[in-house]
């Protein structure tokens, strides 16, 4: 169904065939999970994948598509293929395939055939809406997040360092069948909360904030969560600033509905937090697509015009940040539905002090 | 150090500057390890960051050249710069830069300037020469990955699934002060070990092999080691092709020395397998460098004619998959050195049955 989908688009493009080099797009169209392969899609829906013989065996047991094991170059296999078939218009991705590997393709081009690009992100808009399977795929993986979170929180003790709870928490996650994090778990405690991606220290986790940034793959597909513990009784300052970034989510939430466009929940935080006197604090866009990825379509930046579908999962994680002070980010991971959205993320978002 | 190193090279080729787009090369050069990063190293030596906003605070901790915070588009600020230093000619890294970004760039090209594309791997091929501090920082992360291996296994029960093994690998080495796995860990038990790159999975580890394959990242730098571990009495089938891929494995490293060829390593390996039959089931190549990344040069293929230096490191990983019985590889990482090479990894490569 998807590799049909897909498979429109080629045809509508006028092409024989479109070579896909992302991996992630690669396994959304075929299931294959290796670490090596690219696919030929042709405008039929029929598509071959090219991979190496580390994948005889997997790639038999993941993959409902013709397999061709490369004992070379994948780029010579893929040539003698392009030739047998004698096809002529071959799309590719320009955004996943570097300039040396697309000179050294052309080079082997037979003589009738061309490469060409095709349009930006063609799966990738197609992967922006998800299909059930994968909806029930995220939302495993954001529940094993939090669940993960929770687990975790519980072993949270004085002395523990900003990586010994990055360390619990991919643990627990692990425990729970994730196949890893979606990214490097972002534990910042007190100053170090002002650094939107900062990554674990051994410094001891003390009295005040600690910014929580974590995500699962479950089964390849990410959950993306930000939560915020305070060790001991916050100023009021701090609860000032949590309140103002979670007024700030919770508007840009209550935007999201289908036919608004990305950029306009991106202004619905931005707003909120201008009004608290905090929006040049807030540094980076208001959330972004994921899936395969931690980062996909749509960008929730500030002018983009993409409009929200159903089936889009998105995050939506405003953040203050006060260099020498601290940082606070609130994050969920929603769905859009088809009257306006569900968060999916089950965590508390009230203010913590433990 | 190493940027007048890469800056000889970019003045060597005639350029202005180089365009550094792969983030292991942006750190190998500035020691900044944020997601979102370009460099401008110029031929003098002297360089540029560009970031976005997220990394104001940890750019300034990191790095120690002029940093740029880019408010939009890198490339816009990119093109300002080579515009105000009215630069003309501007290498670029092929292999890291995609199709799509490259046209961005030239598109937003002051007029007299130039994008040229520099040799395959500038930088790959200074940073396959570890420096000490380098050499230190592997050295470590394989410490960390062998001392890991010994606790998780301390916990290894029976029922415990592959899932649950692969976890406590992952938990001791982050424990250990990992940043994180090198790779997705590989805990392969009985036929599954006939897959080289398999998935852990639910499955319960029963009597029987049990392949793991695992790295750790600390401070960036990666480690890798595989080890097979037999749950039961072995099998004298599973003992002689131990014991040939241990003999394999040894005369692999017995070759290592400055001055031959990657590919004669790869040879080397292969021949002890031929001499036991075994030389089929050896579907991949014998090994590659690790730095900061889990795959570098040079890579040990059968034909590579990389000659071999002092500093190197590199992986030594002959390994045998037979299909509906299972696999074996062993795996150190190993320094090339003056006079041969040094075995970093402590762990005993004798048959182990528990």
């Amino acid at each position: 169904m998807r590799r049909e989908r897909a498979a429109q688009q080629v045809s509508a493009l006028k092409l024989d065939a479109c070579l896909i080099t992302s991996l992630h797009n690669v396994r959304y169209l075929t299931g294959f999970t290796g670490s090596s392969a690219n696919v030929l899609l042709f405008h039929d829906g029929n598509a071959v994948l090219f991979t190496d013989p580390r994948y005889t065996v997997q790639s038999k047991q993941q993959v409902n598509c013709a397999i061709h094991i490369a004992k070379g170059p994948l780029t010579k296999s893929l040539m003698e293929e392009v030739a047998r078939r004698r096809i002529s218009k071959i799309g590719f991705e320009p955004e996943h395939i570097n300039v040396a590997r697309l000179e050294g393709l052309t080079k082997a081009l037979p003589a009738r055939a061309r490469l060409l690009p095709v349009g930006e992100g063609m799966i990738a808009r197609q992967r922006m809406i998800k299909d059930d399977g994968e909806i029930a795929l995220i939302r495993h993986a954001v529940t094993v997040n939090s669940k993960a979170l929770e687990l975790a929180l519980k072993r949270l003790k004085p002395g523990m360092t900003e990586t010994g709870l990055a360390a619990e928490i991919d643990y627990q996650s692990r425990k729970l069948g994730a196949n890893g994090p979606a990214f490097d778990t972002i534990v910042a405690a007190g100053k170090r909360a002002a650094l939107p991606h900062a990554r674990p220290g051994s410094a001891k986790i003390g009295p005040g904030m600690v910014l929580i940034d974590m995500g699962a793959f479950c089964d390849g597909y990410a959950s993306d969560m930000t939560r915020m513990v305070h060790l001991g009784p916050a100023s009021p300052k701090y609860k000032r600033a949590y309140r103002a970034v979670l007024e700030s989510q919770l508007a840009a939430i209550a935007a999201v509905r289908p036919g608004v466009t990305a950029g306009s929940i991106d202004r619905a935080a931005r707003r909120v937090l201008k009004k608290h006197g905090l929006e040049r604090e807030f540094v980076h866009s208001t959330g972004h697509g994921l899936g395969l990825e931690i980062h996909e379509g749509p960008r929730l930046g500030q002018n983009d015009k993409t409009p929200l579908e159903p089936g889009m999962a998105i995050t939506i994680e405003p953040g203050v940040y006060l260099e020498g002070w601290g940082g606070i980010r609130i994050e969920d991971t929603v769905l859009v539905t088809k009257d306006g959205c569900e968060i999916l993320t089950p965590t508390s978002k009230d203010l913590v002090e433990v």
